[in-house]
């Protein structure tokens, strides 16, 4: 057929973009709750898109922010850093949300990198904000400044001499009739985010309209979420946009539980008071499974030994978020609950955003077989992977080297073809020519009863090239010797795949929970080639 | 920000298309069933993907279809029909569903419109189709034939000269290692779909690969619908590609199980046998929700008597089929059942992929005030909407003059925002300068113990200009008169609204259900220039 009849129009074309959520959920749920917890405030949905609306009048025209120009946060989880991922795109910026856990060199260096002309700043971490402004005007002079605004609860209008803004003051006094700037093409930026990683050199992922748009609904799709839900905020939404569920809750004109900081029994109390529905874990799986490497399957039936029903996702932030899910079988319910654990600690299928999922070998490109035997490299493509990496064309490149994005992460395919993640590829140990997949070590030693946490990495051996070196954090009040953790493995592993080397200590952290793996792999390198003993106690 | 570090490329950009969602629930949920009842065969999900590559690869190379060449099907809910959503596509063809109903003056009118190259006929229907074929040999000789192919059970795989082809053997013979032709571009056509409408001509409707995948996912949300549904096919698949839910089950990895022809026995064996989980409708429900026209608040509480659990959708032709969703609010299950009815009849909100909605004064495009009062035309906007009517650029321009598709049917805004449909623009009663909704006077009518169902149109009359007359089909063994009627609704509305005439006789159908209004209103209008009298008995 020729395209005879067909008028390609406003009426059958909009760029796809998350600000449509807001746009419908101000029109659906208006006078439900949308945003709770910030003294106790609260927002409906019609008044939160109308705060988000003013805060875009405030930055475009008080504060002079222009399409595609960078807007910095640095904020735990309060509903003002909620409202910011729809207000800064709202002014068609991009959002560029920062770790809370970084110091004020770091803050200094990507607030520069970024180009950031804005930067919110929650009032708690104003000393940091402030540390990193100083290293900018003491770089660059005071013209290179990002203007800053404090997230508290006060306003401070009279004081109209100061170069910085109170949140409350932008909302407080934003002009009216401001007119939404949506996206001209669905590729256009709408966040930035910079990869904690694992490795040293940050880097700036760019998400665009589409691809936010389209993985906010894959994310609500895989966690089975239907409308209304009461979704507790205990993920950072620095953290890859929360996985996308700030725009994912308005989508399904949710209600936001925003916690300022929290402990277990705060996410408890919070449970039982607001009715939570869904959250994205508790603080142990949290940071087991925002940390790349798997979690081990203890942790899922300790869940659900709890209660909660848990939903097994996957991806980078070079993925926007959720890549895979674990979609669990009805009739894996009858298992045992070992096995319905190993289950569930698979990774899993592509969500339904997600073009394609492989494991290819990294040099050939080859698919590695479903034999759930032989590694490869996971690699994806769809409309839901970055854009790229900012100002970083030769890292942008070499991720997507023939069309699909290369994760760094190895896996087998299991015979039904499912995806198992075995290792970062960089945390593979390679002991005698046999691989050995860190995580499976770690695994297997979580389950003593006296660990808390394990972390395998490799140490150099002149004879064996490379020898599993074990860093385990012990649970309060037990001990456990070298010997009995080495002879556990043993009973449970090859032995060839058994630490040789055992220590215990507490496992050094990223900043955004993440083993920092790197810190114990030099470790372990320094202390091999130093002693060449069976022992690092450092 | 710069484009700096940005690649556009296959890893991070895939034209959207629900042809995705077999693919994934070949690999998500391969040894599930996918499509049940043709003979009690039954598919699993990768049989079912494999069938369809197969039927697309005969397509492309036995039959010669090349990309944009339409395919027509005329057939019921079997499962060739389900397969061919997928099959037709993946070969880059166009699917064209006929209605089961139509006549082989229509067929062959609508063959020779769509210029379709090959037409899939189910042996039910061979009758009506062979007629169709005869009448293009008649009128245009055998070179403009379509190639036929047969759905039954059977193979004639021995007859090579025949000129038709077997469904069945079309897989059985395929060549193997046939590559799915993606679309090029989003805005490719993948379904061509002509409205059978309440008015005499038809119009063929295009969807895209890009308003299919997205209608696709925000129906599936509007129904809640989680993974692995059991879906019952009683809404026709020929009708606006089933409401999107043959891609809608892939991409959830439900099963499909298909009626040939049912009655109400029929469904609640099936709901029994098969543990069905979702359904179009049950049959009255069915009829009135896809008849354009609203249902009657009753209705609602009827459904639910039985254990439905209702959700109310609207749309269109034109809107590859829902557009909005009356989203049920929790608090609203405490109301009394009345106020529930009236509560869930309204059409509500634009579902998560239509970007804007409104009632609008169809000559100034002004927004009607959210009044519950003033009547405006429901528009729509956005990658949901059809491309356009296959070659009537006319039709196309004047239905999306202004950049928003006009539908036709005629609403007010409750206060909260809510659309509530009134009328067909045509079907408003103008009496004494009033206007009157046909809908209202029906919805009342319907309420009457010894009613069926209902119909009001204008009946011309030289003192009010118009004035409601009332077709009213009776329950089997009741009887009631004209002045009961009329006085019920007197009772109930104002008394210009209530009919001035009543007939009793059943209501002309169009062969998908819907009462033929502009039937009923050219024997009003006869009747009343005739004898304007109070009276039509016809």
């Amino acid at each position: 057929m020729e395209d005879a009849g067909t008028v390609p129009c406003a009426a059958n074309y909009a760029p796809l973009t998350p600000l449509s959520f807001i746009e419908r959920a101000a029109a659906v749920y208006g006078g439900r709750t949308a945003v709770g917890l910030r003294g106790d405030a609260r927002h409906t949905w019609k008044e939160a898109r109308d705060r988000c609306v003013r805060v875009a009048a405030a930055l475009a025209t008080r504060l002079g922010v222009n399409r595609r120009d960078v807007v910095a946060v640095l904020s735990p989880n309060v509903p003002a850093m909620y409202e910011l991922h729809f207000a800064v795109p709202m002014a068609g910026a991009v959002l560029c949300t920062l770790n809370t856990r970084h110091d004020a060199a770091m803050v200094s260096a990507l607030l520069k990198h970024s180009g950031s002309k804005v930067f919110f700043v929650e009032s708690s971490l104003l000393d940091v904000a402030k540390g990193a402004l100083r290293r900018i005007t003491d770089q660059l002079g005071t013209t290179s400044l990002p203007v800053l605004v404090t997230i508290s609860d006060e306003t401070n209008a009279g004081d109209s001499s100061r170069r910085d803004y109170e949140y409350e003051d932008l909302i407080k006094y934003a002009p009216s009739g401001f007119d939404i700037r949506w996206p001209v093409n669905e590729p256009d930026p709408i966040t930035l985010n910079y990869t904690s990683g694992t490795t040293s050199r940050p880097k700036g992922v760019i998400y665009n309209h589409r691809g936010a748009y389209l993985n906010t609904i894959a994310t609500v799709l895989a966690y089975d979420i239907t409308t209304m839900l009461t979704y507790l905020w205990t993920v950072p939404m620095f953290h890859g946009n929360g996985w996308n569920l700030p725009w994912g809750v308005a989508m399904q004109g949710g209600t936001n539980i925003c916690l300022h900081h929290f402990t277990a029994k705060v996410i408890f109390n919070n449970i039982a008071r607001h009715r939570v529905s869904h959250m994205g874990g508790a603080p142990t799986v949290l940071n087991m499974i925002i940390s790349g490497a798997p979690p081990p399957p203890r942790v899922f039936n300790e869940m659900e030994d709890l209660g909660f029903v848990v939903y097994h996702v996957y991806g980078l932030t070079e993925t926007c978020g959720a890549a895979t899910v674990r979609t669990w079988m009805p009739e894996w319910d009858a298992l045992p609950a070992h096995e319905r654990a190993l289950l569930k600690a698979r990774q899993g299928f592509q969500h339904i955003a997600i073009q394609d999922i492989d494991v290819k070998n990294s040099k050939t490109m080859e698919s590695q077989p479903y034999d759930g035997q032989t590694v490869g490299e996971v690699m994806f493509r769809g409309n839901t992977i970055m854009s790229g990496y900012y100002k970083d064309i030769d890292a942008t490149k070499e991720s997507m080297a023939g069309g699909w994005l290369h994760t760094g992460d190895l896996a087998v395919r299991q015979p039904d073809g499912c995806i198992q993640i075995k290792d970062r590829a960089k945390d593979i140990i390679i002991s005698g020519g046999e691989n050995i997949s860190s995580t499976v070590v770690e695994s297997v030693i979580s389950n003593h009863p006296a660990v808390l946490e394990a972390s395998v990495v490799a140490r150099p051996d002149d004879h064996w090239g490379e020898t599993p070196c074990a860093f385990v954090k012990l649970k309060n009040g037990t001990s456990v010797t070298e010997a009995e953790i080495i002879g556990f493995c043993r009973d449970r592993l090859p032995h060839y795949m058994a630490p040789k080397t055992v220590v215990f200590e507490d496992l050094p952290k990223t900043s955004t929970g993440k083993t920092q793996k790197f810190v114990l792999g030099e470790r372990a390198r320094v202390t091999g080639s130093l002693t060449k003993t069976n022992s690092c106690k450092l």
